[in-house]
């Protein structure tokens, strides 16, 4: 099966090396988001080490998908109202404004997480994208994350990428 | 110059497997959070993988930060409300129930960030924790966290500590 272009696929070399979702970052979690009518959806198996106690799923790996699942369904909103399909253009790169979680119940440790994101709300200034983290069937968290365009003062520290 | 002992070096050891704070983690972050005055400051170093733009630290990262920052403190609060120190019994242990965190400026990628914490309300049911995050003199990111007593359900799902 050919694996569905993800929207960070679409992000600048220099933008592609994000901890939570860069294909460039060696180390990092490697969130792919794949748009799903109009929102997008994204799978991720946490690994061992991804536990808070015994048997379950790490409220800070969950905020990391979280984040960056958001922060990609932002930008494939912004394509898609300027009447482009994700992979015409580099994707906009949104920042985190603001990452709210809320935790349900206890996410099991072991099966694959299903996240569903959609966008909320537009203005010129921000996004606000609502997620859900679904496993084996169930919602174990919710988030809302308020993503603005990256800005300028960030896109001129270091001309490559790292680490 | 000897380390003092931080708040989740007593976590009993079958709850010390967090990847954000759990001395046992191979894996994990090692958050460490030592008592201060009335609440209770950590250090953290990110990796240089901990990227979210080049120069820039992971949001995911902060967010984790704070949230185990936040439940030790949280426990070191009850701890102190009932007159013990911490260290001379096993931690009571938290979980997180809600997470949010406010990005109020880019983190820069390099120096040690310092987390402090303080409890902001307590209830029988939950403690509300803040946290701020500094980078080089800077309050970056501002937390909240709801922590409640670890529930029943999580504390018999698999005896011994992993991975």
């Amino acid at each position: 099966m050919i694996e569905p272009a993800a929207i960070q696929d679409h992000y600048p070399d220099e933008f592609a090396v994000c901890y939570g979702c860069g294909r460039l970052n060696a180390h990092g979690l490697h969130v792919r988001s794949v748009r799903d009518g109009d929102g997008s959806v994204a799978f991720f198996t946490p690994r061992p080490e991804h536990t808070a106690v015994p048997g379950f799923v790490y409220g800070g790996l969950l905020a990391s998908l979280v984040d960056c699942h958001a922060i990609g369904t932002a930008a494939a909103a912004v394509e898609r109202a300027d009447g482009r399909e994700v992979g015409d253009a580099p994707a906009p790169r949104f920042v985190t404004a603001s990452l709210h979680v809320e935790f349900l119940a206890p996410t099991p440790l072991g099966p694959p997480l299903e996240l569903r994101a959609h966008v909320v709300e537009v203005t010129a200034r921000k996004s606000v994208i609502v997620v859900s983290v679904v496993a084996a069937g169930v919602t174990t968290a919710t988030g809302r994350v308020v993503a603005v365009r990256m800005p300028e003062s960030m896109t001129n520290r270091h001309p490559r990428p790292a680490p």
